[in-house]
């Protein structure tokens, strides 16, 4: 939905959560945080994935699964959470036992690479609709989130965007030479949480969100709720070899407006780059400083010849333009 | 669905929680339960509603939004456990900021009865479709469950059964002439969780569930969790002056079969009877006691005459017929 109904809706959920001391963090960010104990606090996130929504519903049933949780597990280490469980909340047209059991290899596959109990869950008749929520720990009193973030600070990618987006528009719009769909697709299909990174940056970045409705969007975010204003340099932007094989021209855009890639966005003090290359989270996930924060508000893009305005673009879920 | 395709689907999502050392019950019960810490331990519960399945689509907005929060606050009660918090994934066709605020009021006029915090939620575009998860503190270590059922242990129940098929009943086969529909509505529409029951058997029960599908099956299903048997004395099953006058002739088969009622059957040695009406927690919602736990499995059902068979018809939610 556009940002704007989004906006709508939030307004009639967000509610102070005052007399509920064990609310540390309500609406509005990666995750909430619910106070726990002396040992750790528990970061809670949900996630709904609709066929034809938010995937075609040619997605093979093991993607579908993996994706699900891959999703929510991404909310957690944007709030640098221990992953511990999961429900399921599995609403299908028809029971197809090779379907389901794709689902579960799928979802399975990324429970165990991050230690995931699935817990529980629910499974009633209609449009295929699945309800992911995942449960982490965070030490007691610690967590990234979207708020912290100062001028100064630089601003730091994992991996590259727009890959994902990208698989999107091959996928409705095929087009012969277009080589590099299968990687593209898997950028779609089975994105990696940077639950590692999350943990390794709880203390050492100031803010972080995770880019899953586009780059710029997801900063303007952050810069929001942490009250300053950012500046990316375009010429730092990540673009994968496969997303500027197929789209030359577009290559930037997609990396800055496109959605659906569940990279970490971050923000941190420079002097810390070298602790973080040092807890060793980096090697398989490349980290990039794209750009700064700085005092005011706004995302501003800048190449060598100064200021360029990105066509703004709210980004739309497949399926919903 | 019918019963034999969701054994199909726990088939393939319940696996041993080995090496999960935070899962002290995972999927199969009312709610999940994860270690905390010195404090507490944590009661996870998940529910989804799809419109057209599990409510008719003429049912107003408040009652929707009350009824999502109540069938998950239900299962918790279920365990015992207190709630606490809970996310909201919410599945749209299109945004309607009246349906929304009525949706709203009537999902916090429960939250707040309660004390639940909403902490977080995703909202998606797609078929109308609820998913609600609860959390709810436990004393460490302590919790009700199916599985605790011993010979000899009379069997309870809380208010009456019935009533909410019976409303689906008239709703489908509109009847002139049955008087008491609103009531019966109501019993649909706004169950009332029995949380503080649940709490107050938490040291008394010896085992637990919601009458969600029927109090035959769910009872059938304690029996079985917990390796027993169990016998109904027919004349001892509560049913309510709406139901008779609506249903004289059917009015012990919904009873028994009916589902949707959330009212929580337990078992309990008997001289606690006294000590649960010492707790104040029975004149708000009458606890009948309706039978017993025999060794053996199966329920049996009596009344003056002898064994009665009752035809066994496993529940349909309503439009899954």
């Amino acid at each position: 939905m556009p940002l704007s109904e989004f906006q709508i809706i939030e307004r009639f959920f967000t509610r102070a959560s005052g007399g509920h001391d064990s609310v540390v963090l309500g609406v509005g960010d990666d995750a909430a945080v619910l106070r726990g104990s002396a040992e750790h606090d528990l970061a809670v996130a949900v996630d709904t994935l609709v066929c034809g929504v938010h995937f075609p519903a040619e997605l093979s049933a093991a993607d579908i699964g993996y994706r699900a949780l891959a999703v929510n597990l991404s909310d957690l280490a944007a709030m640098g959470a221990t992953p511990v469980a999961a429900t399921l909340a599995l609403t299908l047209a028809e029971v197809d036992e090779r379907w389901l059991q794709d689902f579960a290899e799928g979802f399975f596959v990324l429970a165990d690479r991050y230690g995931v109990a699935l817990i529980g869950g629910d499974t009633t008749r209609g449009p295929l609709t699945i309800t992911v929520q995942v449960l982490g720990h965070l030490p007691p009193g610690k967590r990234l989130s979207r708020s912290g973030a100062r001028p100064g600070d630089g601003v730091y990618l994992s991996g590259s965007t727009g890959d994902a987006a990208a698989w999107l528009r091959l996928y409705a719009n095929p087009t012969p030479g277009k080589d590099d769909s299968e990687y593209l697709k898997m950028c779609f299909a089975r994105p990696e949480p940077r639950v590692m990174l999350g943990r390794a940056l709880l203390p050492l970045a100031s803010a972080a969100i995770d880019v899953s409705d586009g780059l710029l969007g997801d900063l303007e975010k952050l810069a929001r709720a942490s009250g300053v204003g950012a500046v990316i340099e375009l010429d730092r932007v990540p673009l994968s070899r496969a997303l500027l094989t197929s789209f030359a021209d577009d290559a930037l855009e997609l990396a800055l407006t496109g959605g659906d890639d569940y990279e970490l966005c971050f923000t941190m003090a420079s002097e810390y780059e070298r602790q973080l290359k040092a807890t060793g989270q980096t090697p398989d996930c490349d980290v990039r400083r794209i750009g700064e924060i700085v005092a005011g508000q706004g995302v501003v893009c800048m190449d060598a010849g100064g200021e360029v305005q990105i066509e703004s673009r709210s980004f739309d879920h497949f399926g919903v333009r």
